[in-house]
């Protein structure tokens, strides 16, 4: 975290239009400066400005899709770290090709979905089986899978050589040979669009600040966001407000948030 | 709204990118779960995998238009519930025209818009006399022209074979036989951008988890919002906020609101 | 002020679609109303049933650009007035060579950007050298070099023939022989998304309302959004709230801003 604040790294984001303000939002709240681009006269450009980039696969279109694949390979060249989020892949034919072309074609630093897009991207999933962009009820990380989680993920680390961070009700970061699982987070984080997005924001702001230990980045990034949605929805609570309150103190914890009180509020073991 | 909460429908959303994060966010609050997807290569497979679609007519393009028809098409060959926001309609040529293609193409179960776009979508007022996205003062529903507004929506629902809701101050929503005349609400809803496209992805979610009875669905998704917009105003208000907090606020109420909360707050009547 | 109150000017805004709502949002706080449409089939009826204009280099792509000329143009000749904010400008060639066209193409009643891309506008800067979308720190406006960005802001109007605004922690608002220094405003305001956008949409709907004087126009809605700044953090942490909960403020103290308040808090001498 002192890197990103003494860093402020700039991120390029190809992301979706629904989140796109939340995840600028956020990554400014947690010490980075977004930068949003999708189109391919200018991306190349954009991203060899960039300290890290972020591509997510929410909304895309066949305008965009050039666009995340030639930054994606701009970043490669240059040594910036690239975070993938899948969202929706196994929704649409269009999408899981998608993800397969930038895994074909780009090398990730970081890849994060949810269990049923990471299914997708580890092509354990025929396409067309995701519930939309939420995960399906079948692929939720719980007690009973967890320790099967923990070896997929570690084993498509060791196959992508990508951190791996599969997000839901328990989140498991994964290199191939370590894994981190962590109880961050409040099951009312569902009911907000673009927590996922915007951890991706994170994660790739963090990654940017800390390139040679995406590892440690990512797991920092997936427990400030958990614990930031812990805060927001007790004090959301205690004023009165519901999900719509949550949500604006979720970045307002993002910004206020000290290595201490990460260090404190954090739960994770390594798996 | 037991319905919603327990079926939890998926609504595929082809909407403006002004306010498309809240209306995800709203669907959420609301009981569904939102996508969005707006590619012709992929809108099709999307709607398949949906319980509903909502298509609004704001920033449209060249792209988007094609979406929508193809979009509209399967969810009526697929027997799912579409609903119909035609914002803008009458500002120019190219969203009344689209109007028209998609009243031509798709049968809506639903047409929600404010009074001068639904004139447009009657055919009653020639292109180019609305006032932006906004509904003009000359149109506007006041209890002095309520009974020919009730008329002309009846009759609108019966030519389209949609339920039809006129929103503005006071709300109609009807079938050919029977209309809902509601009177919940605030006046400072106007001055949130996007109030009217998150009432359609609620209408869209609650047609969706009822799509038997589309007219009652439609008529408390309109109560609901109203209520929730009058609540958020009075908290706003005691908390030294305005419409910004308002807006929280908004969300913060559909996620909170239960069916007795909403039977004791609706002012409803038959028209 | 009392001018947009009674006027409520239709603002139409080609802007980038990371902070559009909350520029939608802000231009109904600020007593506009604002119409979003960026297809190039549509732009010049939707700019022709307009008071103003935005065009915001944020986020454009192959589509839109022909949209903000066309845009641009049509209300050159229909002598409504028009403001640009060149987001990014001489962060790619993509954006330069856009914002050249457009200030070849179009006459602007206001150029409104932090101080790197104004200085690309000015052609001070060869493109590249910029920070992203927020102002280098080389460039930053100070008491230091205070003076030189008045005169600069002065030739610039001079040669553009528009009102030129440099905004950051002093922010200047200068025609040809006058030029306000303005020191409202919050450093927190940076890290929020799209304050620089909601300020364009301020400036336009105040222009579109007061065509006749478009600098003290600018200059006004310039003192307003940096004095709804200072308020929004000064409530967000009384109410131990911090970014999230000043952005919502933001937009609070915008609908309630009063001329009275205005007038007291202002912070402005001429330069």
């Amino acid at each position: 975290m002192e890197q990103v604040a003494a860093r402020r790294p700039l991120v390029h984001c190809i992301t979706n239009y629904v989140t796109v303000g939340d995840v600028a939002n956020m990554v400014l709240a947690c010490g980075g400066s977004p930068i949003m681009a999708d189109d391919p006269a200018e991306v190349e450009e954009i991203t060899a400005i960039c300290d890290g980039l972020a591509l997510n696969t929410g909304t895309l279109n066949a305008r965009t899709i050039p666009s995340m694949l030639a930054a994606g390979r701009t970043a490669n060249r240059l040594g910036r770290p690239v975070v993938l989020d899948p969202v929706g892949a196994g929704a649409s034919r269009l999408r899981t090709e998608t993800v397969r072309q930038l895994l074909e074609q780009v090398r990730f630093t970081v890849i994060r979905g949810n269990s049923s897009e990471m299914r997708v991207v580890a092509q354990q999933q025929p396409a067309g089986a995701s519930r939309g962009v939420d995960a399906g009820a079948g692929d939720a990380t719980s007690e009973q899978n967890l320790d099967q989680v923990v070896r997929g993920a570690k084993e498509l680390a060791g196959r992508t050589g990508a951190v791996v961070a599969v997000t839901g009700a328990i989140d498991v970061v994964a290199g191939p040979q370590r894994a981190y699982i962590i109880r961050n987070g409040h099951p009312m984080m569902e009911r907000i669009t673009g927590t996922g997005c915007m951890l991706t924001g994170v994660v790739a702001a963090w990654c940017a600040a800390n390139p040679q230990d995406p590892l440690r980045a990512a797991a920092a990034a997936v427990c400030a966001m958990g614990l930031c949605g812990q805060l927001a929805w007790e004090q959301a609570q205690r004023e009165g407000g519901g999900v719509g309150l949550m949500r604006i103190h979720l970045a307002d914890w993002m910004g206020k948030l000290t290595s201490a009180k990460l260090e404190e509020g954090r739960q994770v073991e390594l798996g």
